[in-house]
């Protein structure tokens, strides 16, 4: 049983690793590209089809504005990278905008930050994992049925690749990523020289026209605006993951920062010149796409049974000719590849922030631990249980996701550029040198730029997706917040009430110790129990028998003076047949008798082997000893007999699940994290 | 959250009773008629409907065989009530079948026969209630929906109404079983009446043919004696039950067998005169059944949408004057209610004959308890479990839950009466006294009777039900029959082991006590564990401490010697960050070198007041405790530190789940079963 489960675990997770090995799980730039930057890449296949879409409610009226919003997406892509390559310097730790927001506005500002940052990366995996899902079914239409099942299999594969370390995940998410990046760049490249050479492509929905939605026709003043901005915000999703390379600097080979800020530079620039050729081929080769297929004019076939493609594909098969050339097939796949190793991005992103968190103590300890990988196991498992079920919740369904998306992002990313104003302000208080100095303004002014720009953006996004699903988000963020300031309290109480203020008083003995083995009946555990707590040299012994039945205890009574047991047995009756409140009734009366004194509890238990075996015995012996816990001025000391049927159970020590690990080889010296510390 | 468990309990069950209260549960026979005597009344609901459901696949044909197969039933019954009659003199323990096979045909045919009462119990709760369900849909078709539901429902109805104790349930049964007699008693008397005076009732199917199955139309020789024979088997579905009364012995007042006799002999009357009863109405009324409506000929409606009315229904609604008319609606209401209620009488034998086997050692110890209200509250909960599990499964169907019945009882029957017959030439080896001699001999014929035609019967249902679903019922009484042997083959060998075997030697203290405390930091529980560990004067202390971080393990010692600490303190690396594996082989260690020391080792605890406290702490203190059970030669200590917020969570002492409780005041001294012998 035992076995079986270690060996499973070895299968899926490799070998355990040592502490010292943590250095060669770092990443060199042309493996860091794909595993941060597969989020914002993969979004390339969905931003410019969630603009058209929101701007085909009003017919093909409003398509002139999409490469002015196109042009926004870009200009604040732009922007958003500059401000987080001044992170990337100034924060090398990878707290990311965590860090600089708590640093330079306050923990408060840094929860915020944080809290919002853990939604999101649930939902980048909830997100991508669906839209991967939904790629591979517009490719094979027969797996449709099982699209909850295939979402939930794909995570479970990412858990189970990152559990084996950071440095095997890049290799495994290089490939695809790069063929993504090879295969769009090819599309675009392709179809604008048959562009220029007046042979432009034709998409196949070319020929439709779309009837307006009756509220959102002749807009005018502010609702045009309002649709605008609706359709700017769904754009913004192509800005996504942007800021995961500035929480995963530590990930990176030294020099860290540089290495970090040259591989978001690439990752920028591959983004928008995706995004600007995939959104240009679509309105080159006349994409008309629509939320619903019955508004579609001039469609011969029903409406009800006719797909529409997304616009990459739409886009690769107008490029490549038709649905069935190579070019097609390859841009499709590589597309729903990338989409569903996009939510690698989180499962780098989310344990680390959740790890450091915990190291501030936000969060259970339990989120600092490394596994055998050196991966920080819990955060991955947490992360993929939450993401799972939000799959699960919502049938994995791309359009009720998207609404709880991006909101976190714009917040953090508002945070941090306010943070690093900060920042700048403060260095440049005691800054003396010229050119630093110049420097140091020019980074300021683009933080500046950046914050306002986010903090616009931000607030154009609640005011547009709020009640279309974000409320879900912003509750969550606020639980998070809350939560995370209780365990905060929690471990501050905790770790004052547990200083040590008196060593000296505090080692003192207790004036006397009074030992009780509790005896239920005469066995050889029993006889041990017995000698041990003889050999503890008590001030005083005697041994308690909690009596259900009068003439067990009269037997026993018997049983003890043939064996001429010299310890005093002293029978307590309990009418209503428990065991544990006699006892702790017994030990409260002796403590208020003599406060002064201790009373040692000894319990004889036997051991067995198998966990079937636990089922034929009474537990009493476990919740006995967790009440006994909760008394003052006790010890409880089990004196264990082993059956030989536990020999077998034994010989596998520790390695199992509980067994304690801690990662941070160098971490700070934090609270109450280590074993031997926590009962009950 | 405690205390909100603990009144939900109080609210359901009803306040704790104390051992001495048991007596006060008895019954009376005005009682225990409607508690033990609801199963086999109430399957006159359905007993003579099985018969006819049988006959008529051969269309109306064989219908003039239904006579002699009632008559055949009836004396069957008779021939089992007399033979049990015996059993409760004989035994008046309530080991009934039980009891009476292993005593004299040896543990083996013992468990037999408890494995095959054990399945029997669940099928009962599960045809019952089941069948219950049926006839409440028959009056409220618009519930069909819910049949599932509504049978787990009743069956945890059922299950608080027990767990609540043995006469309250009495009480709550009583009435309605009184209805279904008295009401069924006048609906034969009326019919039988209005027949003597030509007016016979005519049932509303009177008109309709049948048609036969091909299969079965025109049977003769040894097909037909096949089709008479299975008729046969399923009207012995009218005995299920009839042992319950001599396993339920205990529970009667004194002079407890004649008690029981007496209300045995009622039963088996009232039994006899309502199954005659309405298998003769519906003769005269002319009730045409069968299993397909689509075979009914002479109808007018379309089959799909006629719905066939039960046997019962028929007759009642002949006799009373249409289905409209007061007579109908409570004969129905009563026959629904006490199909419900017969499943009760497995919620008495079930908890009954489980707690008797664990005392023998063949179930675990855990279904020997009493629970608060001196109920086996285990046995109950186990019945419950599988019964709704069962009716969950096959969906409340009757027609496929009612071929894995009868078997088990039929077992049971013809073992226990061959057990009889052995006890009586026991008794008659020894007996001097002519006038006990002739009794014994009466009785010993009569048991001989009954174990000859219960066994032909069992052959009978064996032969003609085993591959419509007995073979599942076979299954499972087997494995509980292995089960129970490997059960008290482990009690056994435990017990073994734990024998004392030599008083004086056992209680010799070991040579020398080896203290180690366990340090993860420095804080108040650490200092407490040391001066604990201080005051138990061991002849070696030392404190260990774990390292997975150099810098830490340096910070420590240096608080150490500042502190003053004058034990010495040493440092284990662990480079795979474990905690419990360092420890356990660092004891086993010191035993290597030291086989006849004992190493006490010495954990500091802190302890917290909520549930979810623990969540942010490492529990490794409770899975290292467990792990160092399983070394030889160790005492596990515990030095709780109470935090202030567990002072809340200390109040309720015990009377939690968990807490230990038995039952049976004079019960035979058994085994390991009490508590603070056992762990985990």
């Amino acid at each position: 049983m035992f076995n079986m489960t270690a060996l499973l675990k070895r299968l899926v997770i490799g070998r355990a690793m040592r502490s010292e090995e943590l250095h060669e799980t770092l990443l060199p730039k042309r493996l860091a590209l794909p595993i941060f930057a597969s989020d914002p890449l993969s979004s390339v296949a969905y931003a410019t089809q969630e603009i058209l879409l929101v701007l085909t409610l009003g017919g093909l009226t409003y398509l002139h504005f999409t490469p002015w919003i196109a042009a926004a997406v870009v200009a604040l892509m732009t922007v958003v990278v500059l401000s987080y390559r001044q992170v990337v310097y100034a924060y090398p730790s990878g707290g990311g905008s965590y860090e600089v927001a708590s640093t330079n506005l306050g923990p408060s500002a840094g929860l915020v930050v944080a809290a919002s940052l853990l939604v999101d990366y649930v939902m980048t995996v909830a997100v991508s994992v669906a839209s991967g899902v939904d790629n591979v079914i517009s490719a094979l239409p027969e797996l449709a049925p099982h699209r909850v099942l295939m979402a939930v299999g794909f995570v479970a594969v990412l858990t189970a690749i990152n559990l084996r370390g950071v440095r095997e995940s890049g290799r495994a998410f290089a490939a695809p990523t790069y063929l993504f990046i090879g295969s769009v760049l090819i599309m675009v490249v392709t179809g604008l020289i048959r562009y220029a050479f007046g042979d432009a492509p034709v998409a196949e929905s070319a020929a439709y026209g779309i009837a307006p939605q009756p509220s959102d026709a002749h807009l005018a003043g502010l609702a045009l605006v309002m649709l605008v901005l609706r359709a700017f915000s769904s754009g913004c999703t192509a800005l996504t993951g942007v800021e995961a390379i500035s929480n995963g600097v530590p990930a990176f080979r030294k020099p860290k920062s540089r290495n970090a800020a040259a591989t978001m530079a690439a990752m920028g620039t591959i983004a928008v010149v995706m995004f600007v050729g995939v959104t240009t081929l679509a309105l080159i080769s006349k994409v008309h796409l629509t939320d619903d297929a019955c508004r579609l004019t001039g469609l011969e076939a029903d409406c009800g049974s006719y797909t529409q493609r997304t616009v990459i594909a739409q886009v690769a098969a107008a490029v490549f000719g038709g649905e069935h050339s190579i070019g097609f097939f390859v841009v499709q796949a590589a597309t729903a590849l990338v989409l569903i190793l996009a939510a690698n991005t989180a499962f780098n992103g989310f344990p680390m922030l959740a790890s450091i968190l915990s190291r501030d103590r936000y969060l259970p300890h339990q989120l600092h631990n490394r596994g055998d990988r050196l991966a920080f196991s819990n955060g991955i498992l947490a992360l993929a249980v939450v993401a799972g079920v939000l799959l699960w919740g919502y049938k994995a369904n791309v359009t009720s996701l998207i609404h709880l998306y991006i909101l976190g992002v714009f917040t953090s990313f508002t945070l941090s550029q306010l943070g690093m104003v900060r920042h700048w302000n403060q260095e440049l208080r005691t800054e003396r040198d010229p050119v630093l100095r110049r420097r140091h303004h020019s980074a300021r002014a683009i933080n500046a730029l950046g914050g306002c720009v986010t903090g616009l953006v931000l607030v154009i996004v609640l005011a547009t997706k709020f009640t279309e699903g974000a409320w879900l988000a912003v509750l969550a963020a606020t639980v998070l917040y809350v939560m995370m300031r209780g365990i905060h309290r929690h471990y501050d109480t905790t770790s004052e009430e547990l200083a040590v203020s008196d060593p000296a008083a505090e080692l003192t003995s207790p004036s006397r110790v009074l030992a009780i083995v509790l005896v239920a009946r005469l066995h050889k555990p029993t006889m041990r129990a017995l000698a041990y707590a003889r050999a503890a040299h008590p001030d005083h012994l005697e041994a308690l028998n909690v009596s259900v039945d009068r003439d067990e205890a009269a037997d026993l009574r018997e049983q003890w003076d043939a064996y001429g047991i010299d310890v005093p047995l002293k029978v307590v009756d309990s009418p209503y047949r428990e065991v544990t409140r006699p006892v702790v009734e017994y030990v409260r009366a002796i403590r208020r008798e003599s406060p002064r004194d201790i009373v040692a509890v000894f319990i004889p238990e036997y051991v067995v082997g198998h966990w079937w075996e636990n089922l034929l015995h009474n537990q009493s012996a476990l919740w006995l000893k967790s009440r006994l816990l909760f008394t003052p001025g006790v010890m409880v000391t089990s004196v264990p007999w082993q059956l030989t049927s536990s020999a077998r159970a034994n010989r596998p020590v520790g390695r199992a699940p509980g067994s304690v690990r801690r990662g941070e080889p160098r971490g700070p010296a934090s609270g109450e994290r280590r074993s031997g510390t926590k009962g009950r």
